[in-house]
């Protein structure tokens, strides 16, 4: 094993590089900190995720597919704020386990691939950071973005009678997490399942949050389970919801999963989905459909927004059903 | 223990205001991200640290002084760059046995009050971050701060002939943790020995980063080793340097330790100084004098730049001593 200024000149360095960083870069990795320049005509949005072996992602996870998710997982929170993304910090805790182990160059050449593969997509620059070790492998990425300025999409901004939509499918990363857990899928490689490939390498929607500037009055991103997440919508708008759980949409496999277990709720509950839930005025109705259109990205209308602060209805088919609690996955 | 949105909302969203930031933090702590106005004449400076429990502090180091340390690390990357501090992200990884231990909210309060005493000297805003749990202690912080466009001090221009100086005393974090480790102090409580004051609370040079803008060449923070740290000086300016190690500034305490272990190497190599090592031509001497008696902190010459990059010399009153290594402490 080598050690940190090593690691970071042959792994990490290479990531330091972007197109539109090349004219605001001037000092990256390799001094005290990193120096940027800013976009005159926007703000900066800055977001932090924390991910931890064993608590979000299963052990056994590959390094590659870790990587992609600690950056995807900060690149859903931006897309939530309709934010474009510009460049990120790694904090990265290395278990001591790995620095004696013989394939640890193996490991890290893997971790900085799919790190700098999810950063080449949205040309992001790793600007800095820090590598430390410890028991257990945990990384830490704070991502910072641009939004025009006055244009971020907040949490705080639906209004009764606006409608209640979600990107793609719902419940999908926890159907994965299940697959991995319990090996319960009758396909060999449980890796090869969409549901596993979706928890493991998530595709952010951060084309989806650019395109939803002027369009969404509110927005975040589904990493929690979506009733959790909703009510942070409502808290901080001061609203209420109606959503009809028919309309959520779910694959085949996870229609499967519910009928087999008759954990009706469980699409609701889980997280790791980075899909977005935003609301919108139904006058949009027509731009969003053309947007799903053209970003390939189903855009499902699940319900509506009412006046009556705090109050979440959830209906089947029409009618009112009774649920415990709208939280969702908790890490902490 | 309360969960993670009443952590949050008890403990840390009290730090997500300041005055500078008042018109500029559209949106803090409570949505996917923060977004911030940024300085039309500035670029952006961005540092990132992590302290683990028992690796960067040792274990029983109170709550308020982890939280401290864990901003003021960040700090003096900032201030080694002649960055003014701006606003800072945190990521709390608590461990599961605080969690369910009955001084869990006092732990917090006096974390979040640590944090909050040295935000507020320097009228920072915790932006945003994300608390996880695992079973050690761990904060990562990206803080991030200002400077005017093209100022920024780097590690890369330090040229021949030039002095090099150091700021306040140097290895006196080092003592601090040979004392709480050895317990060898003659102090009944050694919390109250200057040196371990030092290692638990360090005062980030900030002012002198901010003053050192147009008078130092080069800078870097005195966190691994003053040797390493200079090192990378060298390495970045393509430089070679002398220090006359007498010179190196050192308290009552180290020399009386020094003459008992005779470990003489011992100040420069340990870490945790949190000083600025810089360089500056010699007709800026009298300039930093006079900086040194404005701020009311020694800055002392150490030595000299030279020509031939990457070689070190170290003098004992004027003699060639020899070393084994100018590598620091490696946390990796």
């Amino acid at each position: 094993m080598t050690h940190e200024f090593e690691v970071i000149h042959q792994f990490f360095k290479p990531l330091s590089h972007s197109k539109q960083l090349c004219a605001s870069l001037d000092m990256g990795i390799g001094d005290d900190g990193a120096v940027l320049s800013c976009r005159p005509d926007s703000q900066l949005v800055v977001v932090t995720d924390t991910l931890i072996e064993g608590i979000h992602f299963p052990y056994g996870t590959d390094a590659y597919d870790i990587a992609w998710k600690a950056l995807a997982v900060n690149l859903s929170d931006l897309a939530a704020m309709g934010a474009a993304p510009g460049f990120f910090s790694l904090a990265l805790t290395l278990p001591k386990s790995l620095l004696s182990a013989k394939n640890s160059q193996a490991w890290l050449k893997s971790f900085s691939q799919g790190l700098a593969d999810l950063a080449e997509l949205y040309d992001m620059a790793l600007v800095g950071g820090d590598t430390t070790h410890a028991e257990h492998l945990s990384i830490t990425i704070t991502a910072q973005g641009w939004v025009e300025i006055g244009q971020a999409i907040t949490r705080g901004h639906a209004q009764p009678a606006e409608d209640i939509y979600v990107s793609g499918l719902i419940g999908e990363g926890g159907l994965g997490l299940k697959i991995v857990q319990a090996q319960t899928d009758v396909v060999a490689d449980c890796n090869e399942h969409p549901a596993v490939i979706k928890l493991n390498r998530p595709h952010p929607r951060v084309a989806l949050g650019l395109a939803l500037k002027g369009v969404a009055s509110s927005a975040i991103d589904v990493s929690d389970g979506l009733l959790a997440d909703l009510s942070h919508i409502l808290e901080a708008s001061e609203v209420g919801a109606v959503i009809e759980t028919t309309a959520i949409p779910v694959s085949a496999a996870m229609q499967q999963y519910l009928q087999k277990t008759e954990d009706w709720m469980f699409p609701f509950r889980c997280g790791d989905d980075y899909e977005l839930c935003f609301t919108a005025p139904s006058d949009k109705a027509n731009q969003i459909a053309q947007l799903a259109e053209s970003l390939g990205l189903s855009l499902t209308q699940i319900g509506k927004i009412h006046a009556e602060a705090g109050k979440l209805t959830l209906l089947k088919s029409g009618h009112e059903i009774k649920v415990q609690s709208t939280l969702g996955f908790e890490h902490f």
